[in-house]
């Protein structure tokens, strides 16, 4: 591990305008005056790749991906020059670099490319000469030299994997609060910042809605055991580090709880309870790339049953015409879906080693009278699918009973 | 010569929004359906250069021109992703490229690069798949993939360069007026669009300020027998075709009357009559890339003269403090300038035929009264020095003296 190197990644709303740029160059300068190599990973100026996508869907409701590619890159392309301009201004030397030029290469799918290599060697050699190298996030090419990118939070991944292959001795993720929270801070007053929590919990955090950092990119992390410090651009407090797990991290029951208010339920009614059904309806998801979260099916006694899942509000458009098709292959009673959800999860590495946290979760919203109508399970995790005006009052009593505010 | 193979260069104007864009995929399609392979040059979307380069002056007044290059390179690459969406929404395939991955190389002179080779291959073979081959204009990398861009007008490089390695049978140029016009409409209102032109005169009135066209590209056209037809987006008509020298050209006395107002005159007082002293004055000039247009050096009988000549206006204060140096260094008398000037210039290969263009023009202004500070000539241009306020009053007298309005 090369501990003088450090690999900083800022999100938009860091870099959201040229006051906020020099800011960034600012701290930039102040690490490499402490004699650290610093590699810069950028987003595009806030709202820059939203702005892109609606000049495209006024052209087109279906624009070609590559195309997609072509365009939103060019995001990320100005934030880097203008870095580099700012770290130049303060006296010292910088120079950007788009994914393809510093050699991202990535698989071929279009608007959420998974990187497969990255050549180490432009920025080592611009390292070396004691140069800041400011690398465009969220980008790559594939084997034909053809734009990509990496999806919704890809600047993480290009962050976490520099890191990797550079060997860094940390992963700096500069964002728009002070860290990962025991809940989102808009919802629960009293919200503490952690101070350090595992790959393993962030991870659940991050695929249950805390926006904070990518779930991929905790994945890569964990797997390479690559240090992350999730912190505020505006501020020099320490945020959160997210490291493997340590013994004392068990203590903690729960770490976080987090809200999804981004899901819908669909249910396929009278399903004829027989060997190949489920397989015969998930397969069909699957084929149309639709991602299933919480899946229900109870063990019938009459023959038939119901069979509930949780998919992204998004898909359920696509999802119910399919399901219209499937129920009628298998000879189901019908399709009714519900929009009306929110999934309320609490996160812990502490439920490995002690019992009774998801009966303490079920009787805390039994309190308020709160009703389950799916749960689900994971070593880590409890989710519960409630009502979808219910779900911020869940995480409030959820919150006090796990104990953060400190009083119960 | 690829009779079936057009270049079509589409200005920032030309491509101002979506619904413009719109328009210009229109054009490209129905050339299409004529049966036509089709690479089309894209300039940035209206004044995004502009805005960009804004942005990166409130970062710092002297950028680096590599990531000014990095910067504004993003202009186009917008344009042209957001192109070929268009051009898939009206049904036919189209590809999109960057400077850098088609292949046009250029050397390493950041923000005013010159194009050394472009590769065709990746065009020829998407030009044989049927598609629309949809190129940035603008820009180019260097060998070692670092981003270059050409200059102001430099989509017009880009698009007589296409045209010259594909062997193009036409390079179309389109803008927001409708050809090269006798003088510039907004100053004479019966100014006359040109129906044809040669490359010889459309490089002097380009280089004496129509912004029609880039000069260089007009050099390059010129040098390779390139075909030019520039006219409008926005209509049907034909424009002005840039062609070599036919035999009819020579019958037009005078092909346009152009006015310069960008540029600032520099005396140097009482210099000493000795060889050596002209190189000195102009080697310091060069060596600091400043570009002189007109000289007037008058041989004197006193053993002392008067050096004048004319730099940009925005060249002035460099060229000021250099003169300064310079008029010590060889004992001259002291330096003063004039920005209050205007150059007043016609154009028109008839000239090597025929005499009396000068005295023609020289009598007209004295008509009016518009004192003429210094001349300039070549074999098809006369410029004249006048007062800056007289200038428009200068282009008004002889456009009609040399019969572009019809009557005289």
């Amino acid at each position: 591990m090369d501990d003088r190197l450090i690999v900083q990644k800022y999100g938009g709303t860091s870099v959201g305008n040229t006051g906020k740029i020099m800011n960034v160059a600012k701290r930039v300068v102040s690490y490499r005056n402490k004699g650290y190599d610093i590699v810069v990973v950028v987003s595009a100026l806030g709202d820059t790749t939203d702005e892109l996508l609606a000049l495209a869907s006024k052209i087109t409701k279906t624009p070609s991906e590559r195309e997609i590619d072509m365009l939103i890159s060019t995001g990320e392309q100005v934030s880097v020059a203008l870095l580099a301009m700012a770290v130049h201004k303060l006296g010292k030397e910088a120079i950007s670099f788009t994914g393809s030029q510093v050699g991202i290469i990535t698989d071929s799918s279009h608007t959420k490319a998974r990187i497969i290599d990255v050549n180490t060697k432009k920025i080592q050699e611009e390292l070396a000469k004691g140069k800041v190298v400011i690398v465009a996030g969220f980008q790559g090419t594939n084997m034909d030299r053809e734009i990509t990118t990496l999806g919704r939070g890809g600047s993480d991944m290009t962050a976490v994997a520099l890191a990797k292959v550079l060997n860094a001795s940390l992963c700096e993720i500069y964002t728009d609060v002070e860290g990962v929270y025991t809940a989102d801070p808009r919802i629960v007053k009293d919200a503490k910042k952690l101070d350090r929590i595992s790959y393993e919990e962030m991870l659940e955090l991050a695929s249950l809605g805390a926006q904070v950092l990518q779930a991929r990119s905790v994945e890569v992390a964990s797997k390479f055991n690559i240090p992350i410090h999730v912190r505020s651009s505006f501020s020099e407090k320490e945020g959160t580090f997210i490291t493997k797990e340590v013994k004392a991290m068990e203590d903690v029951l729960v770490s976080g709880i987090t809200l999804n208010k981004d899901e819908a339920k669909v249910t396929v009614r009278d399903v004829p309870d027989k060997p190949g059904i489920a397989a015969h309806i998930f397969g069909a998801i699957a084929a149309n790339d639709i991602n299933i979260d919480m899946i229900i099916q109870n063990v019938s006694r009459t023959g038939c049953t119901d069979v509930s899942f949780t998919v992204m509000a998004g898909d359920l458009p696509k999802t119910m015409k399919l399901m219209k098709k499937v129920s009628e292959e298998i000879g189901a009673g019908g399709i009714i879906f519900d929009k009306d959800i929110a999934k309320v999860s609490v996160v812990g590495i502490g439920m490995r080693s002690h019992s009774g946290v998801a009966s303490t979760m079920f009787s805390a919203l039994a309190s308020k009278k709160i009703n389950i109508s799916m749960i689900s399970t994971s070593e880590i995790k409890i989710s519960c699918i409630v009502r979808r005006n219910k779900g911020e009052e869940a995480v409030r009593v959820l919150h006090k009973e796990f104990n953060f505010g400190g009083k119960k």
